[in-house]
C-alpha cells in the first residue's frame, strides 16, 4: 500500500485539499494518504523545503511526497518526478527539489502529459500530480512517465559564514513556540569551539547565552537557551516562552556565536 | 471499504472533530475518514455548498459526505440522507443540499432518530450523522433510514446578470492565494462573448483586464489576470500576488464584463 | 489494526507532525492514524484535557492517544503510558492524566528508554512515544515498557462552589462559535434546583437566563441561552452568535446561578 504525502500552501477554507484528496482516493484506492503540512506560507518554497526536508526522512522508503507549493508549470520550471533516497518527490522544477535535496537524486523524470493543453492548467496537483502518484504507486517506479533529465534548477541557502573567530548564522525557521532554528550546524559548530569558551549573540549583542543545552529544562522557565534541534541544527528558544516574538526574530535575522580564545 | 468525507465549521480547538472520528471508527472500524474542510466560517452554508460542489465530484461514486455546517435539526430544517450522482450527503436540510446540487437527487430520506428525545441534540454529527453513515456504509442504500421527501429546501444563489452588452457578476469565493471566483461561468462568457474585443471591469472600473489567460505564468508577477479555474468560473487574480487582499474585494463584490460591438 | 490518535500544541506549519506521522507510519505499518486535535494553545494542559476528555470516550476501546503537550520529560515529570478505561494513553505526567482521567488508571508505567541519553531529547513524540504506541500496539499491554508506578501527578480543577444558595462556576473552555462550556456540571445543577426558579448570571448580572434549552433553536437568532452540552456541562451561548466575543468572557470567568426560595 503507497504512502503519498500532501505538502501545500494551501492555507484556509480552501476546496482544493478535499479535491485532490477525493481524486487520490478515485485513482489510487489503496494508498494512505498523510498531511504533510498544509500551512505554508504562499508561494514559500523555502519554508516548504525545510518542512519536506525534515520530515520526509521519517516516512518508509518508497513514500510518494506530493510538493503543491508554487506547483504551476512554466517553461524555465517544468514538472518533475524525482527519487531521492529512495523517496518519490513531484513538483515542479522550481528550485524545492535542490533545497530538499543534498546531492544529486538518483533520478530525475520530466512529466509529460499528453492532456496537458486541456484544462486545469492552474490546479496541476489534482490534474497532474494525482496521476503521476498513481502511475509511481502502480509501478514503484518512474519509468513511463517521460524521459529523464541530468539535474534540478538550483537554488542556493543562504549558509553560515566564518570570519575571525565569529560564526555569523542566519534564523531559517520558526516553530509554533516562537523558538528559531538557525543554518549554524552542529557539525560546524563544533569544528569552531574546540573546547572553547564563546558566546551566542542574538539582535545586536543584547542577548547572550553561553552553553548549549542538552534539553529545554535545564534552564528555569523564562530563561534563554540554546541547543541542537533534531534538525541538527542550532535553535534558541526560551524556556515556556516565545523568543521570536519577544526578540523580534524574523526569517533571515542574523544570529552569531563569537569564540573566545584559548 | 467506505469512504466518509468531513465538511464542517469547527475552527480552532474544538474536541469535537476528534469525538466524531472516534465515533465513526468504533461504529464504521472499516471507513476511511477523510477531511473534506474544517475551516467553513461558522454557519457560512454558501461558502461550504461552494467547496463540498468543488469537491465531492472528484471522490469515489459511493462516497459518503457528513455536512457539519448549520447541522441543528428544526422543525423548517429536518435532518435528510440524499443521494446524489451516486454520492451520499448527510446534514440538516438548511439549504445547503440545494446549493449543492444541480436539478433533482436521486433519492430523498427524512432521517427518523428514535433516540432523538434523548441526549445531544446540540451535537448531531456525533449522535445522529454517525449512525447514518455506517448505516449507508452498510447497506449502500438510503433505505431504512426514514421516509423519502420530494423536495429539498430551495435557496437560490445570485446569478450574474446581462445587460446591455454587460455581465454584472458577484464574488462568490476568495481562496488561500486571494484569487477570486465569481459566478460568472465560462458558458455564460462564450454566449455573450462572440469573439468581440471585452473589458473585466473591477472595483468601479478602476482596475481593467481585456483577455482571458489559460494559466497564470502568462503574465509576469505582479500583474492581473482572469483565466477560467478547475470550477469552471470566471477568476481574476493577481499573478503571484494577493488580489482581494490589495482591491478590498469581498464575497459579493461586484465584477463587470463590457463587451464592445463589433 | 491499532488506532493511535494525536493531540499536540503544534500550531502553524511545523514539521513536527509531518516528520511523527512518517515515523509512525514506518515502525506501525498497520495503525490507522487519528488526529484528534492540533490547535491546542501552546503548553496548555488545561485545555488539552479537556479536548481529549471529551474526545477519546468515542474510541474503540485499545486505542492509543498520544499526548504532545508539555510533553518533555523532567525528573518531576517522568515519561508514562497509562491504561485507562482501556485506552492506552502516552505522555507526560505533567498533570494531564490527572485531568483527563476520573479516579485510578488500571495501569501506569514510567517509559524507560536505553537511548534516552542519545539524541533529540526535545522531540519525545518521535522519538520516544512513537516507539511505545508501537510496542503497545503489537501487544496490546504495557508489560515490558518499563517498571509500574502507583499514582498520578495531581492537578486539581477550579470547581464550582456553592454558597447562599448560589453556584458560582467558572467558563472552562471557549467553542469555535464562542459558545462558553462551564464546570457546572447537570448533577450540581440538579441537586441545587429541585424545581426552583433561578437566574444565570453572566459578566456581573448584566446577562440573565432563567431557563435551561434543549436545544439552540427554542430560542431566537441572537437570543442568549443555556443548556446541557454533550459533555454534562453547563453551556451558555447565543443563537447563532459568539457569546465569548461579545461578552468578553474568557477562561475562569465567572458564571453564577442563584436559586430562589420556593
Amino acid at each position: 500500500m503507497a504512502i503519498i504525502s500532501l505538502t501545500t500552501d494551501w492555507q484556509h477554507r480552501d476546496y482544493y485539499l478535499g479535491a485532490l484528496k477525493g481524486r487520490l482516493l478515485s485513482i489510487c484506492p489503496d494508498a494512505q494518504l498523510v498531511d504533510l503540512s498544509h500551512n505554508v506560507d504562499n508561494y514559500n518554497i523555502s519554508q516548504a523545503s525545510f518542512i519536506i526536508k525534515n520530515a520526509f526522512i521519517h516516512f518508509p522508503k518508497g513514500s510518494i511526497h506530493i510538493i503543491g507549493v508554487k506547483s504551476e508549470e512554466t517553461p524555465e520550471h517544468p514538472h518533475l518526478a524525482v527519487k531521492y533516497q529512495d523517496h518519490y518527490f513531484i513538483g515542479a522544477d522550481n528550485g524545492i527539489f535542490s533545497l530538499v535535496m543534498k546531492g544529486d537524486p538518483q533520478e530525475i523524470v520530466r512529466i509529460e502529459n499528453t492532456e496537458k493543453e486541456a484544462q486545469f492548467l492552474t490546479f496541476p496537483e489534482l490534474n497532474i500530480f494525482s496521476k503521476v502518484a498513481a502511475h509511481i504507486s502502480k509501478h514503484n517506479s518512474l519509468a513511463g512517465l517521460g524521459p529523464t533529465q541530468k539535474s534540478l534548477y538550483r537554488l542556493v541557502p543562504i549558509r553560515a559564514l566564518i570570519q575571525k573567530g565569529t560564526i555569523t548564522g542566519q534564523v531559517i525557521y520558526i516553530d509554533s513556540y516562537g523558538n528559531v532554528t538557525t543554518n549554524i550546524s552542529k557539525e560546524l559548530f563544533e569544528s569552531m569551539n574546540q573546547k572553547r569558551e564563546f558566546e551566542i549573540l542574538v539582535q545586536s549583542n543584547h542577548y547572550r547565552i553561553t552553553k548549549i543545552n542538552k534539553n529545554y529544562f535545564e534552564n528555569s522557565e523564562g530563561d534563554f537557551l540554546a541547543l541542537f534541534n533534531s534538525s541538527g541544527l542550532l535553535e534558541i528558544a526560551i524556556n515556556k516562552g516565545n523568543l521570536a516574538e519577544l526578540l523580534q526574530l524574523d526569517i533571515n535575522s542574523d544570529i552569531r556565536i563569537k569564540f573566545h580564545d584559548h
